[in-house]
């Protein structure tokens, strides 16, 4: 998984059916800009855990997604001995 | 998942049967030129999502690809707050 | 998926059982050099199209590949508008 | 695989549920940071094995990981010739 | 594929059960060390050919690895025209 922080979402009028009823974060990672289904109800300026590849489509939810955001970083959440 | 631009399209005349009936349209992404299979009729110019890997074979359609445009985005598709 | 040229090929005498029969390409894309399994008959000096990933195993074919050349794109094969 | 090395974890009261009772390292690689689930008891500083993708999620453990700390490495671990 | 040239292994005597009974080299790439699950009896300085990704754990072994060397290049084992 990896680290990033939520900067905004993307909304389309026009998308494949089987994407409908999704909410997409923008979350900006060390890696670059990765748009990512919400698992969580995460929002603008969270840091947070993504997993990425065929692991997002299929647990947890079942969703044509390569990206998700699967939980909200604690403030102390990482902690270096 | 990625955001890119549909810059174009490619076409072959020579190629493996599973891909028959396909549109590929060529993504510029930040990673890139990717060559993705169209789902929602997108074209040049259009802001996209792109989602990559096992993922774009096998929601929405059976097909034998790794990329695929499941959506195209509004103009104020991307919401920074 | 991505274009690349095909600039030769691999050969090995001593490899797994499991991948007998395959021709592989040596391909090179913007991302650098990829070993390819040959579905089109692709020659040296071609553009090709490149599926990478789990897909490239189990569509048109079933083999141990993670990168698969499946089309040839033609002279004109990228249109730019 | 690849070799990284553990600097600490990360902890979250908010995540989904599919992901309670996993333990989260954070693994410093020559490709950046990544957060993997423990499958064998790795404390700070361990040089350990990493895999990654979906093979994390399935093997040893059914999990909704993307990647999972599978090996500590001995002290002369690496043997090069 | 990627081709590579074997560096050496890597030895653990805390594993993951599952692993248990792989022999595992480290493989120099162009894109960094990788460590591969060996299935052709390959050593130090052997060119070889390296699968990745999910193909790499399901086909000709059935074993948790995301990377596996799955042939030997011959001396001459690049053919440019």
């Amino acid at each position: 998984m990896k680290i990033g922080t939520v900067t905004g979402s993307v909304w389309s009028s026009r998308k494949a059916t089987c994407l409908m009823g999704q909410t997409f974060l923008v979350v900006d990672t060390p890696e670059g800009e990765v748009v990512a289904a919400d698992q969580v109800g995460a929002g603008t300026g969270d840091r947070v855990l993504l997993v990425t590849g065929t692991v997002a489509s299929r647990f947890c939810m079942e969703a044509p997604v390569d990206a998700a955001v699967v939980a909200i970083l604690d403030n102390n959440g990482m902690k270096k001995p």
